[in-house]
C-alpha cells in the first residue's frame, strides 16, 4: 500500500515536473517568437546579401564578398566566436550569355529562352545544331536508342507533375532530365541536350541547376529552356514539323578553388563539447540573387544566434550557425564540415538545415533513429502556435547529410512549398520574392527546435 | 450471448462501412485534387477579372462588368443554373486623388502617401488643416479629451502587433483606429483623422478600408497614411516638432444603388432542397485589382462547380457558388442573400466563405454548434494530404454571417495569413501577388469540404 502510494506520488511529481518543464519551454519559445517577429534582422540582412552582393556562385568574387559580409553579420548578432572554415569548391563559369533557337523547315528561326545547366561543358564557338528528338522519360530515351538519338539533340520534356501537393516530390520524381539527362543521352550518341525547366509554372524564365556527367560517356553540352518554350516546342513537334535546334553555350569547368564555410557559435553552458549545427548554404546560382535559395536559410540561422543573445538565453549545448559553401554544384562545404568534425573528433549531436526557402514553416523533416524521432515528436505541441505541425517528413538538407556518417541526428525545416519552384534557380529568385513575416516565422521555429535540443539533448 | 455477438458484429460492420466510406471519400477528394491541380481555370479567370476589369467597387461600372463576366464563367464551368440576385449596395466614390502633407514650423512641406478611408466624407475644396495630435489607443484619445483634441487632426498611430502569428488577430485587435477612429475623434471635436495603414509591413502604400461614423457626432474626413509615413510622422512628433497637417479628399457618399450577387448552382441529386453555399465577394476596393481580396475566393468558388462537372460528380445536396456584392463597404449582398432565403423559405444547411486570400490553405474556421463542429472535425484526416489540418478556428465570413439568423452552419477557409496584410486594401493587391498553386490548393480543400457536406449533411 505504502509502495503503491509512493509510486503514485512519484508519477504525480514527475508529471508535474514535466508539465512545468513544458510550460517553461513554452514561455521561452514565446519569448523567442516575440523577439524575432518584432526585432529580427534577417530580412534586412537578406536585402544586403541580395541587393548589395547578389549572385554568389562558388569560386566567384561575389561568393567571397558574401563570406566576408555574413561573418560580419554573425559578429553583429553576438556570436561568441566567428570563423571561416576552409573548403575546396567547384569553380564553374557560365561565360557569355547563351543563345539558341529552333529553325523550321522554311528557315524561320524562333529564339529560345535558355540557360546552360550548371557544371555543363560549353559548345565551342560554333554551337551545336541538329534535329530535335523529344522524350518524356528515361525509358523512352532508352527505347529510341542509338539509332534515333545519335547525332541529334535530345529534348527532355518532363514536366513537374502538378498533382503532387508537396512540390519537392515532383522535383525529385521529375528531375531526372536535368540531373542525369545529358549523361544518359550521351550514352546513345546525342550531341546536345535541352531540358524543360524544372518549374511549377508555365513562364518565360529558364531554370538552371547542376547536371552530373557519367565519365564513361562524352560530356555533351546541355541547356534548360523555359517551360513556355518547352510547351511550344512540343506542340510544334506534335505537328510533325521538321525542326532543327541550335544552341551555343560558353561555360567552362575550372579546377576546384579554395573557399570557406562561415561559422558563428554560442558556446554551450553545460555541455559545450556537444555541437548543434543550424544552417543554410551561402552560394547561389549565378542567374539570381539566391534569396529563397538559400539566402533565406543563412539569414534565419544568423537570426537564431541574434535572438538568443538579445534575450540572454544561453544554450546548454553549443549552438553553431553554419553557412555552407558550394551546395549548388559540388557540396565542397558540407564535405569539409564533416572532415573537420572528424579531424577534431567533435561530438555532433544534431544538425538542422533550412534550404527549402523562407516560406511559412509547416514542419520539420527528420532523418534520425526512431527513438530520437519520437523524442522530437513529443515536442510537437510546443510548435502548433507557430504554424508548425508536421513532423512526418523524412530527409534533412544536402549540406548536413554528410554528418550522418558520424551518427548525427538530422532535420530540415519544411516550409510551404507551393511557390518554391516558380523561382528556383531562375532569375526570379530575388529579394522581393521573400515575405518578411514568413522568413521570420521560419527562424522562430528553428530557434525553438534548436533550443529544445540544446536543453534536453537527443 | 447472442445479443452480445450481434452487438459486436454490428460494430464491426459499421466500422467497416465507415472505413469503406472514408476510403471512398478519400478517393473522391484525390480525384478532385488531381483535377483542380491539373486543369483549374481559377487562375486564368482571376487574370481576366483583375487585368481586363480591375477594381470593382460596389456601384461602379466595373462592378457590373465583373457581374457579367463571372456569370459567364459560371456558365462555362457548367453550373446547372446561373442567375443574378438583386441587392441594394453602397455607392461611395473617391473622386479625384487625395493630397496631403505635413508642414514643419519653418514652412517645409512633406507630402504624405495617403488615401481616403472608405465611406468617409470629403473635405470640401479647401481641405482640412490643423495641428496633429498622435494617439496610440482609444483610451489615450479619451484621456486627452476635448481640451486637447478639439479643432485638431487626430493621428491614430496604432501598429499591427507583429507578435500575433495569425495576422487576422492583429487586424481585429489593432484596427479600431480605422473602423471607429473618425467617429470617436469627432466626439471630442477633431476636424479630421489620419490613421496609420493597417499593414504588416513598413512601406509606401496607403491601405484603405471602411470606416463607420456615429450618427450622434459630426462626420469628419479621414485618411489612411502609409506605414512609412506614420513612422516618420511619429518620429517628428517625438522630437516635439510643431507640425501642421493638411489633407484634401474628394469623396462622396451617394444613395444606395441596385446591383447583384452572382449565383451558379448544381442541383442536388437526392436532397435538392438542402442548400450548401460556397462563395467569396466580387466587389473590391477601387485602389487595387482585388486579386487576393477577394477575386481569389470568387474564382475558387467557380472552380468547385467546374471540377464537379468535369469529373461528373453530382452532389446529393444543392451546391451553390455565390459571388457576393458589397462586402467591403456595406454588406448589401450578404443581407439580400439572407432576405431571399427567408422569402423563399430555403433550407440553408451550410455555407463556406473564402475571404482570407488565395494563399496556401491551412484550415477551416467553424461557426456552428458543437455537434456539427465535431462532425466536421471527424473528417479532418481526409484533408491532411492537402495541407489542411487546423479546424480549431472560429468565425466564417462577413457575407455568409447573416445566415446564422436562420441557423445555417458556417465555415471560412483559413489560408496562411503571413502575406495578406502586406497588400490588403492597397494598390499592391494585384494578380501578380497570387500563386496559381496556392489558389488552386484552396479550391481543392473547399471542394472537398463541400463534397463531404453534400454527401453526409451536417
Amino acid at each position: 500500500m505504502r509502495n503503491k502510494f509512493f509510486l503514485i506520488a512519484t508519477i504525480i511529481l514527475c508529471s508535474s515536473g514535466m508539465a512545468n518543464g513544458r510550460q517553461n519551454d513554452s514561455l521561452v519559445i514565446k519569448r523567442l517568437s516575440d523577439e524575432i517577429m518584432s526585432n529580427s534582422t534577417a530580412y534586412e540582412n537578406l536585402r544586403y546579401l541580395c541587393k548589395k552582393i547578389g549572385p554568389r556562385l562558388s569560386g566567384s568574387a561575389n561568393a567571397q564578398l558574401a563570406i566576408d559580409a555574413t561573418a560580419k553579420m554573425l559578429r553583429q548578432a553576438g556570436a561568441d566566436t566567428v570563423y571561416l572554415q576552409p573548403c575546396m569548391v567547384t569553380h564553374w563559369e557560365r561565360g557569355a550569355k547563351e543563345t539558341g533557337f529552333i529553325q523550321l523547315a522554311n528557315g524561320t528561326k524562333y529564339p529560345l529562352r535558355l540557360t546552360a545547366l550548371g557544371n555543363s561543358v560549353g559548345t565551342g564557338k560554333n554551337g551545336v545544331k541538329a534535329s530535335i528528338i523529344e522524350v518524356r522519360s528515361m525509358e523512352e530515351l532508352q527505347a529510341l536508342g542509338e539509332k534515333v538519338i545519335k547525332g541529334n539533340i535530345v529534348f527532355f520534356n518532363i514536366a513537374m507533375n502538378p498533382t503532387y501537393v508537396r512540390t519537392f516530390v515532383a522535383y525529385g520524381t521529375n528531375g531526372g532530365g536535368r540531373r542525369s539527362g545529358p549523361a544518359q543521352a550521351a550514352k546513345y550518341g546525342a550531341i546536345g541536350v535541352m531540358v524543360r525547366s524544372l518549374a511549377s509554372n508555365i513562364d518565360d524564365h529558364p531554370h538552371t541547376g547542376a547536371t552530373q556527367y557519367n565519365d564513361s560517356f562524352p560530356k555533351i553540352p546541355a541547356v534548360a529552356i523555359s517551360t513556355q518554350d518547352a510547351e511550344w516546342l512540343s506542340s510544334q513537334l506534335k505537328r510533325k514539323m521538321q525542326l532543327t535546334g541550335y544552341f551555343k553555350t560558353n561555360c567552362t569547368m575550372f579546377p576546384d578553388v579554395p573557399s570557406f564555410n562561415v561559422i558563428g557559435e554560442i558556446r554551450g553552458s553545460e555541455f559545450p563539447q556537444e555541437i548543434l549545427s543550424v544552417g543554410g548554404h551561402l552560394d547561389s546560382w549565378d542567374l539570381a540573387e539566391g534569396a529563397q535559395d538559400d539566402g533565406a536559410g543563412c539569414m534565419q540561422s544568423i537570426e537564431i544566434i541574434r535572438a538568443y543573445k538579445a534575450l540572454g538565453l544561453r544554450p546548454k549545448r553549443t549552438v553553431r550557425a553554419v553557412l555552407f559553401m558550394n551546395e549548388e554544384n559540388g557540396g565542397g562545404g558540407g564535405a569539409a564540415y564533416l572532415r573537420m568534425a572528424k579531424e577534431k573528433n567533435e561530438q555532433h549531436i544534431f544538425a538542422l538545415e533550412s534550404d527549402g526557402g523562407g516560406y511559412t514553416p509547416r514542419g520539420f523533416n527528420l532523418d534520425m533513429s526512431e527513438g530520437r524521432r519520437n523524442k522530437v515528436k513529443q515536442w510537437a505541441p510546443l510548435f502548433y502556435d507557430y504554424g508548425v505541425y508536421d513532423f512526418a517528413g523524412k530527409g534533412s538538407g544536402s549540406d548536413i547529410a554528410p554528418l550522418k556518417n558520424i551518427g548525427t541526428a538530422l532535420a530540415g525545416l519544411s516550409p510551404d512549398s507551393q511557390r518554391y519552384f516558380d523561382l528556383h534557380h531562375a532569375e526570379t529568385d530575388v529579394f522581393e520574392a521573400v515575405s518578411k513575416r514568413e522568413l521570420d516565422l521560419g527562424a522562430v521555429n528553428m530557434a525553438a527546435l534548436m533550443w529544445l535540443v540544446s536543453e534536453y539533448g537527443l
